[in-house]
């Protein structure tokens, strides 16, 4: 053996060595699947080898397939990472308390947390065993299409249904001018891009859903809020804004308002309709909640008669969020358009929600759930409102149904800095800037009534507004 | 009355009359909501008033909010504007061979009518009876949820299989790199919305899938094709449009290229890639068709490390298009951006068919499916590549896998003819314009041979082409 083959074969030990180290971190799981590896550098000198001979060894492990470089950072174990932990996408509490802080908060939320500033019902109040058994017949029903796509505008019987749920609000609309999409807010986003330039200006509720800021912002609109009243929009403000801003469109809830629970008046629905004629403006009138009223409000498609109002809706709240489906009403003309514009961009949608959703609706399940939804939720109501109230928390208006209660804080008290401290304690609040374009609800929490029955969540919130 | 009063009060009247002529033309709809007023020198003739009337009168007629001006455009009638006219619409036949004239041929074909020009595989040849089983699996098990919200990311479970799976095709992507989508339309769409600013310059293959000119459209996009080859894009054309042009973008398919069925070379891969980073260009590889592959071709995805390319996938197409599962694999950082625009615009989606799709892929169905469906599919392929060659219909390549032939017709015959023949005879045929940008594919069609077994269809091509 020359002294040059010895060097060699001693590098070959070393570089061995280090492999076998690696080798045996990985099998005892000290170094886990997805983990770095300790630097070229670090492991050099605990192994009392030189860099080269690790970087050797490192590289011949990645020829292995057991470790992986990536460039710029390193070398992994290679296999895949283990389920991410809640540590890990659980909640950040210190992002900003932007339009998507409450979504995200309590979408991330595992099942540990309490989320009274959740926007849906608690999963417990959902009909899963109605779904269940659809799910059954629709696995059996020969009727039922499971692979190919749907119509572009959506499952005819469910329009027709639709179409007849509309009449008994008044709003006439035939299944024709009804497009089905996947859910809500899937309606209110492809309406934006049918109706929205770049740069136009839309006016919304100052208070409203804080998605609308998010997704306005994503079809680079223009926002312009609109104070609230208990009726409806502040009429004078309303006017003002059509003068001074020329907005091309108008999101609103008129049935029960997010975050406030307000509900439109026939004399506000009448004097708003006139002003949007007068102005040209279009109306988005997102209905979701429709179906928790006891009684329907005024609804401006009703109104309206479909000519610039535009109707939306969905069973995401009220039915379930996991099969998911929403529709669009609308004038026949911009309909064709509006197909168009949902093929470009999603082409079409998994219509087997359409056929879940229909299938509950024509079974009345869907009905006597809505019926036990509405007065669970009115217990609730009653019961969540004077345990807010004993804490200084008070509530805007005493809502005629739904889940939200839109609360005042005693004076100077800050919403985002409570929430970030339940938040702390594993409590989901919706701070009431989150909802508000001006900024003007930082002293606001909105509460989910449904989502509050646990005693946790008053405990919590006082310790929070010490 | 002064003098100066009187010539107030004259040119008053005139632009009153003015604004009356246009009001009555928006009450006969001879202007419909949405038309593009006479410019002001054509109106001015028309009236014989002098143009700074019509200016006034159009100024005031935007006040009261009647038209709207659009920077550098003209004024418009208020109400609908149809901001993106995707597409002419009008008695079907009529309709122009545009970018949805397939797309909506296809949904809205009954099943009488035969489609070898649709893009998706016949609903026999999909798993119906796997995907019942699953319903019923699913139905009975207390694990699925079946009525909350899903992650923002998507189901865990599906996104660390489908890391596993990319693995398998050389692809890097860790769960959390993985993003669920509602399709692969849906994935498209939000990385467009994500990377894409209203006239940005975007890349396509020249033909490319249509819905791409669609979807580009409505994001306002500038289109820039580039010639294919049967290996990928010709590269001296491509590195030219990077020059010329600064695209920000590039949307390709790898594998097996719709609609010419081509794949891409690995040298063709790497060279792409270095011009890609000499001209920091964003690539997405919409993988839809890969599990239709019998073996793995290049991946731009692969060679790049998700760097700067965007991989999507779905199963619409080799498992179900009524139970719909996409994603996104993308650089960690990019993936946090996109939780927040799919919350935005979509919050979430129903995630219960990611739970289907997971366990049909989990149960081993799904493999024993596609494998089937690749021996079929080569079978369709070598009976119906024969009987297109026998009417003069010539394959532009011999695909090594999948659905599509691209077939050029004998010289000087024109597909969009063909096609509104063979639409009359209740046959869906795909010409080769609406898949061309440059509008080059004139003597082309695309068939689908999964869809054309029936012999009808080749008898009434040959009428057609008569």
């Amino acid at each position: 053996m020359t002294l040059q083959q010895r060097i060699e074969d001693d590098a070959g030990t070393l570089v061995e060595q280090v492999m076998q180290a690696v080798r045996q971190r990985i099998a005892a799981r000290t170094l886990a699947p997805g983990a770095k590896l300790p630097s070229i550098r670090g492991f050099a000198d605990a192994m009392q080898v030189s860099k080269s001979t690790v970087v050797e060894a490192y590289d011949r492990l990645a020829a292995e397939g057991l470790i992986r470089s990536r460039r710029g950072s390193g070398f992994y174990v290679a296999g895949h990472l283990p389920p991410l932990s809640l540590a890990e996408i659980g909640p950040r509490l210190d992002r900003e308390v932007d339009p998507l802080w409450v979504s995200r908060q309590s979408l991330e939320a595992g099942d540990a947390m309490l989320k009274p500033g959740c926007g849906w019902l608690p999963r417990e109040w959902m009909p899963d065993e109605a779904i269940r058994r659809a799910l059954r017949t629709l696995a059996r029903s020969e009727m039922v299409d499971l692979t190919d796509y749907g119509p572009p505008l959506g499952l005819s019987p469910m329009r027709q249904l639709l179409s007849r749920r509309m009449a008994e609000h008044g709003i006439e609309a035939e299944p024709r001018q009804i497009m089905l999409t996947e859910s809500g807010s899937q309606a209110i986003d492809l309406l934006c891009r049918f109706l929205l330039e770049p740069g136009d200006t839309v006016l919304v509720d100052d208070p409203c859903y804080f998605n609308f800021h998010a997704m306005l912002r994503a079809h680079r609109a223009r926002v312009i809020g609109v104070p609230c009243t208990p009726t409806g929009p502040d009429l004078e403000a309303f006017a003002q804004a059509l003068t001074e801003h020329r907005p091309r469109l108008y999101i609103t809830n008129s049935g029960l308002h997010n975050p406030t629970g307000a509900t439109l008046s026939p004399v506000t629905a009448h004097r708003l309709l006139k002003l949007a004629e007068q102005h040209g403006l279009t109306i988005i009138e997102d209905d979701i909640f429709a179906d928790l009223e006891p009684e329907p409000a005024p609804r401006l498609a009703a109104f309206d008669g479909l000519e610039r109002v535009i109707h939306i809706g969905s069973f995401s709240k009220t039915l379930s969020a996991a099969v998911r489906c929403g529709f669009i009403a609308a004038r026949p003309d911009w309909v064709e358009g509006l197909i168009d514009l949902k093929l470009a961009t999603s082409f079409g949608g998994g219509h087997f929600s359409a056929e879940l959703v229909h299938a509950l609706l024509k079974d009345g399940s869907y009905r006597k759930h809505v019926e036990a939804l509405r007065e669970r939720l009115a217990r609730a109501m009653s019961e969540v409102g004077p345990r807010l109230k004993k804490l200084g928390l008070e509530p805007w208006i005493e809502p005629r149904a739904g889940m939200f209660l839109w609360c005042s804080l005693p004076d100077g008290m800050d919403a985002a800095t409570i929430a970030r401290r339940a938040l702390a304690e594993n409590v989901v609040l919706a701070p009431g800037n989150a909802f508000s374009l001006s900024q003007s609800a930082k002293g606001f929490l909105r509460f989910n009534v449904a989502q509050s029955l646990d005693t946790r969540v008053f405990s919590v919130l006082e310790r929070a507004m010490a």
